[in-house]
């Protein structure tokens, strides 16, 4: 069924409990406003054909304007009005802006910083998540929230706090810290042993005497990860306390998530993702011209956390309004980057925010409507996303991206080279990305997951820094390359265990028997190195593995050249057939041409081929698929218009024309179905 | 009468009330030195034609060596003996620098950072201007100083403290916040509206929830605007105490100043400076050679804070001594420097320092003496201008600078840029100086003066970033315009209100009605964008606003170009006739080029001719103006010798030559004073 | 004797009291390992012909576990055991790392911060050196350690900590620093005096109220300076309680040291140096190549501290494993570099570490042995340094650099630079290298020594920026000078007194009358000024300084040249004979070139010739002096093989050929002696 207007202006008056399956929407706060402006507001949103808004996730005050005074009658003033419009809602909880006259009364609900500074209410995102206290009061105001809106036809999900960004670092948590280390080592040599505090006399004779600390604060790598990972798990508890209270009355089909934010590494995602029925991650776009690539991976990233569609709780096209330049989108680039969410797994898409606030620390920020109350430019482009949402929505309702190419991403290896860089400019998301890249470009979708996933569907499996790698995660890599995988490390692989100790064997660890070599040695760059073999020549940066055969069997890929002294003439890649697998292992980086080079190679190992077909330069292909059918999102992000010849007859989901092929112009957009009733 | 030498000495013997009318001066310790050397350095003032010190600003101690002790005795005889060699004194309080020993006693007279940290005794300008304990202090030391030096005929003046540049964020200090907004506002409920804390959930439920912060210290530009608002207020008051502990004995001839710095920006200059007598700031020159633009805006700055003739209190030719480069002028440019000082409507000029302290922060930096006490270089170029002063000071007298044009400037607008820059390089005193340099160069004497001051003896009035704009600052402004005067906008304009709340009308806020016409977006640029139009081709940069027309009768003046996406084509600068006036809004900024014709426009527009005569490239005019006279200060700053033809005949008040040309060397300075009795 | 393989056999049977001339060897933590271990590694560094270890430096817990419950015991094995592989043993005192239960139970015993935040236990260097109750840890557990290991025949030294580089500023030792104050300068009137106090009014009226501080926070250089003073002689006293401790047992032959960090600047290297029975420091190589000069240097500071040879605790080839790049010494580098440190007069060279730890800040970091327990590649290149030490050892033994030539250097001098640099870019260091460099290239051996030192042994003595000189170091450097010797005094000299006051005579303060002449007057500069004469063409940068003879026999050498407004004409380098000596005062910088030349005519002036015979380029020479030979240390440092054709037979100690010239590849290295027996 292709859900048109019709049919929304039905649902506007006896809500479905189906939303429609593909939703644009974008953050309202009506207790910001009169409530005599709600319906021109909502009136605004339909004619944008605009379906879900985000509300409440900073109301708390508005929800409980004095210790026990809960007034929640306006938010579902609010909410049946919006349904009221065909528009459905995701309820945020408001805990990541607690009231002042809480943080005035309670202090120690407030994060105290790792300097000893503790923050005063009047911000946001200062609540100290590991405050039981807090915890309390989050719990007491989710199951009020969710015993009121957890049967209402309109709410949809549910959003937990706001972009978790702050730790507390105040006595109490160091305490829950002490408690968490002994469950985890259960005597305190076992951790002395594990952490080798012996280096620099820092063993501990108690648990109670370690700190908890941020970043590379104090002195030990083992400290450094755990503090990680404690953050991480506590920030799952507190979310696990907000999930069960909203569970406690909600109906299963309201979807509960929270808005994430990419890249960010504060806490380890895949432990924070787990319990969320949908992840949802902010990912703002101000930076004039819309990158598919730089923008792709953090969509890549976040669909691997659970290895499903996801939603885009935020976004943004203007002007963020702080000390940052902040460029508008061109015109155009915002549909393009909207679709392009779509062909990376996204379901929803939310713009930040519906209308200005007055005030505030974002009242430069850009909005659909301005502080007027009328519609900004960008509005308009918005609207014809709303109506190609409507259109498309059935074609791609159930559909997937489906990646035979994985590329291993794990936080504790990320933090840890971003801990110990040994060269400033050596980035661990650069490093990822430099393989990332070619693949995209090549025309292949790409999953981005974490080291003990089952990775038995991928025909390739790169690994480009995971410098922390666990028995468990070894074991499964051997799996997998034993079951007929072919397995790529790159630089910085497998040097640590668990306790971000050093593997005894040298790089790659467990893994270097498997392998039948391991890295010699390794250094920094001061000049590039050439490095010449199987993949042509090219000229190695920043970092090099200098690698030695142990097997007979491993064959050298690639070799540094003179002049540069130890490196000479030594292994920079090796490869190793095992079974129908094999392992490959990557010491250098070889810029962007070499790196082309090495994962065309990789692919033909593989047996790969393109998912995509073949399209012109600065023709970008997103492809979802379903048992059915294919859907194929073309976008051109090229100066000029082009034509795109099609394999076979699709269907133009946007125009509902069957085509073989499509021209598109500057910042034209495709919506493609490949199924057997069409290409018949 | 000519001030010659002859009545100086004779002044000397037995002070005149009257003090000449260009004062030279320098900031003397005597409390450093043993007072068996003051004669020595009052006799080499006397023979450099000097006739001011400032004396006591860091005396504290030697005034009050014990808690109630004093010893007045000293400077009084510092002060005689000064008066005998024809040496007028400005009294400081020593208020910028408490003793140490009242540190140690009473450490909450000290600063207290915004992070916790309290200052040190061992430190300047740490003392808490906000603690009614040290206010008290301050007004128990200026009544003694007042009573002793009220009617001493060598004192001409007061300067209160000494750079006013820190603010204390202790407890108390807060509470007095606390009132301060209780005062403004009434009610909690007003604050949170005006404010709009419901964005983000910071509404308040009391007044003592509210952090005085700085800058952008937690997270609403409300609370930004009215912490600096307040930090102002309250400095104006620990003034006031001191300018009625001085008032209750000083002979009214004796003028209150104190020792401002320019664009600095801590409080806003206008609240501060309103109670006293004259204006007195600080101006280094230290950069190798003199900018006569970059320096000249300043004094142009502090001579609008009152609309009067103000007091140069430290200028210096040599090294600063610190960390920073600090360059000695050229030989011959301080002597132009301080010329322009007059120019602008200096009326006193006072080196730091007269000799190097022996040790201390600054004891490398430069002097008109050095440690062994003998005169630097510099010293002989310093009696060369006190000659000049003494020569040229009866046809100055009485004269002022006088402009035509004027450019608005507000420190609220200033800080709010400063604070949401939107784009990095986005400057808010760079974007003023886009417009000033122009009408610098093309002969303009330019007053910079805030919006609410009386604008009707000004052709043109220039606003070029009045980010905040009040209603009553509006009203004025729409008075101005109606009354047949020439506006201009520039980017940034009247996009909040007194609350720093963005007017909802869009910018310009409520003139959008009077201009017809409204911002309808804005971006920072990341590529400069071509636009064209009335003023010719140029290219944008940094920052974009898209105008767009409401009112038929508004004329577009600039468009944006293509491509540039949304702005292709769009308002880049409009203007509307309203009566004999007009009010023009430029949302772009042109380059150099670019700004220049635009101004030119305006002044076209404006009917105005340039207040100096034509002179050639290099060389700078400076006119005064009294009833019966101009002067013209005309120097040359080129790197030849230049001609300078005048309209009429003048009297070259450093010569007594009648002239109709004069022939100034590099650096030469003349002084022309062109009257009925010198024209016919 | 020649010490073989032979002889180092029987040794490691039974312990010579002797150990080889030529020591190299690494730090071992046997703590850090299972005890079944230790042996292999000791095979190992038999092989590689090491005969050193450092231990213990980091063992506090494992040598007491628990506060009062020792266990030296294990430490005695593995001293043993090393022994008996002949390997002599360099006890660290554990005082760097204080155990955790140490600083759990005794907070006291930590640094706190001049900003007031205390360090927690688990990091290292985190001790308070002025607690008196870790001074009395440190007393009891070194007392142990020498009653056990101070007649232990295989020990031979001991490392006093591990480089020195916290400072504590708490209550208690600000206290210390007030009594040391009231020694100083006995009543609070004199400390007023001397640091001018009545500058900014920071009069002091008790020692109690002074802040010790840390750099230029606050507001006065004579307590900067003074901070300085106390922290280096607290800093004395704590290493003067171990000094005591050890001694108390330690037999007369265990030299005592510590490891300093070359130019590290925390202290007065002078002051905490005197008390040591040999001078160590740090010299790690982590740049790729081996820059002679720039690595140079501070072995000849390190030498010059106590005017003897020294030891090199840690050096180190490979990456720090940081967040620095530190990029791996190229394949024989290493050699040439620890060559280099024998040449500058290091008579033992130890690398850090043997064996990485499995964890820790340094997990990352190179070492001679991998984690695996396997050599890594540097440990075959070590190896044959060791064999070369055997085989070298007797002809180097008892000798020593030999200089004519010194450079002086004082801390307070180079402190006082960085802390009012005047021009961002100027250096203190860079000041000093732009003589020594030119020098070294010209084939002199340089001291480099306090302006306290004897000097009448030197023909030439350079001050590059004694900014700070005492009357007891003029008086000394004006012996010098009328004894016949050639100073040169370069920019910044003599400006302040001990207690970091002007100097009343402009520079060069009290040898002002000597020069004849003084700095008029110093500036920065903006642009190159050109600067003629004497030494040719140069263009002066930074800084300049204009000079004014006084007296009718001070010889202009160089001049500033114009447009450079003030500098015009004026003298820019001056000389003055003095009896048979000579005193030259340079108040420019010169860039290379020029500086070359300029030491070029000093030479000339002192009539000196080079150390060493001429070498083509990219060969370096070093000389060691013993009565009755010299060594010659050659390298090629040059990208291609060089013959060097010697003045004389010699003897090559390395291969025991009698040779007039020698043939060196890339890296190539030789010892070559000449002496009376060699060359006859």
């Amino acid at each position: 069924m292709t859900f048109g207007i019709g049919s929304i202006c039905a649902a506007a008056q006896k809500p479905s409990i189906e939303p429609p399956p593909l939703l644009l929407g974008a953050a309202w706060y009506p207790e910001q406003w009169p409530e005599s402006r709600w319906n021109a507001d909502l009136d605004l949103m339909q004619k944008a054909h605009m379906h879900v808004v985000r509300v409440a996730e900073f109301a708390w005050t508005a929800l409980e304007p004095q210790e026990g005074k809960y007034d929640l009658d306006w938010l579902e003033r609010a909410i049946n009005l919006a349904g009221q419009h065909g528009i459905y809602v995701i309820v945020g909880t408001p805990t990541a802006g607690p009231p002042v006259w809480m943080a005035t009364k309670y202090p120690d609900i407030l994060v105290t910083e790792a300097n000893g500074k503790q923050y005063t209410g009047s911000t946001r995102n200062h609540d100290n998540s590991n405050s039981n206290r807090y915890r309390q009061f989050a719990r007491e105001m989710d199951e009020r929230l969710s015993k009121r809106f957890g049967h209402n036809p309109y709410v949809i999900g549910w959003q937990i706090d706001n972009e978790y960004s702050n730790q507390s670092y105040d006595p109490a948590t160091q305490a829950q810290f002490h408690a968490w280390l002994e469950h985890r080592y259960g005597t305190i040599d076992k951790l002395n042993q594990a952490w080798t505090t012996a280096y620099d006399n820092q063993t501990y004779s108690a648990f109670n005497e370690i700190p908890l600390v941020n970043g590379t604060g104090d002195n030990n790598p083992g400290l450094w990860l755990d503090s990680k990972r404690f953050i991480s798990e506590s920030l799952r508890d507190y979310q696990k306390v907000q999930i069960d209270a909203i569970r406690k009355y909600a109906e299963p089909r309201q979807k509960i998530t929270t808005n994430m934010m990419g890249w960010y590494d504060l806490y380890d995602h895949y432990t924070v993702g787990q319990d969320l029925d949908i992840i949802g991650w902010d990912n703002p776009q101000v930076e004039g011209s819309f990158d598919p690539i730089k923008n792709g991976a953090p969509h890549d990233l976040m669909r691997g956390l659970k290895g499903q569609n996801y939603w885009v709780m935020e976004t943004t096209a203007g002007p963020r309004g702080g000390g940052d330049a902040s460029i508008q989108l061109d015109k155009g680039a915002m549909r393009t980057a909207i679709w392009a969410d779509i062909g990376h797994g996204a379901d929803l898409v939310s713009y930040w925010q519906w209308r200005d606030a007055l005030n505030g620390g974002e009242a430069n920020h850009g909005a659909l409507v301005d502080v007027d109350g009328e519609p900004d430019p960008i509005y308009t482009e918005y609207s014809q996303i709303g109506r190609e949402f409507e259109k498309a929505g059935s074609a791609i309702q159930g559909t997937s991206p489906e990646a035979s190419v994985a590329i291993l991403h794990s936080y504790p290896s990320r933090w840890d080279i971003n801990w110990q860089k040994m060269n400033p400019a050596y980035d661990a998301i650069n490093s990822l990305m430099s393989y990332y890249t070619p693949l995209h470009e090549l025309g292949y979708t790409i999953d981005i997951v974490p080291p003990d996933r089952d990775l038995s569907k991928y025909k390739l499996v790169i690994a480009p820094g995971l410098e922390v790698l666990t028995q468990a995660e070894a074991d499964n890599l051997t799996r997998y390359v034993k079951g007929g995988g072919h397995l790529v490390f790159g630089q910085r692989s497998a040097m640590k265990d668990e306790n971000n100790s050093r593997w005894p064997q040298r790089q790659p660890g467990p893994l270097t028997q498997l392998l039948g070599a391991r890295v010699e040695q390794f250094t920094s760059l001061k000049n590039p190195v050439a490095i010449s073999g199987e993949w042509g020549e090219s000229k190695g940066e920043l970092f090099a593995e200098q690698l030695r055969p142990q097997a007979s069997d491993v064959k050298v890929l690639m070799r540094y050249q003179a002049p540069h002294s130890w490196l000479d003439g030594e292994p920079a890649a090796v490869t190793r057939k095992i079974g129908t697998g094999s392992f490959t292992y990557i010491g250098a980086w070889f810029g962007d041409a070499g790196m082309k080079r090495a994962v065309q190679w990789m692919l033909t190992e593989s047996s790969l081929k393109p998912d995509d077909f073949a399209v012109p330069d600065g023709v970008e292909v997103y492809r979802r698929v379903a048992a059915d059918r294919k859907v194929f999102i073309v976008e051109n992000l090229s100066h000029a218009a082009q034509t795109v010849v099609l394999p076979n007859m699709m269907k133009d989901a946007l125009t509902d024309q069957r085509v073989h092929s499509v021209k598109l112009p500057v910042y034209g957009v495709a919506v493609l179905v490949q199924a057997k009733d069409v290409t018949r």
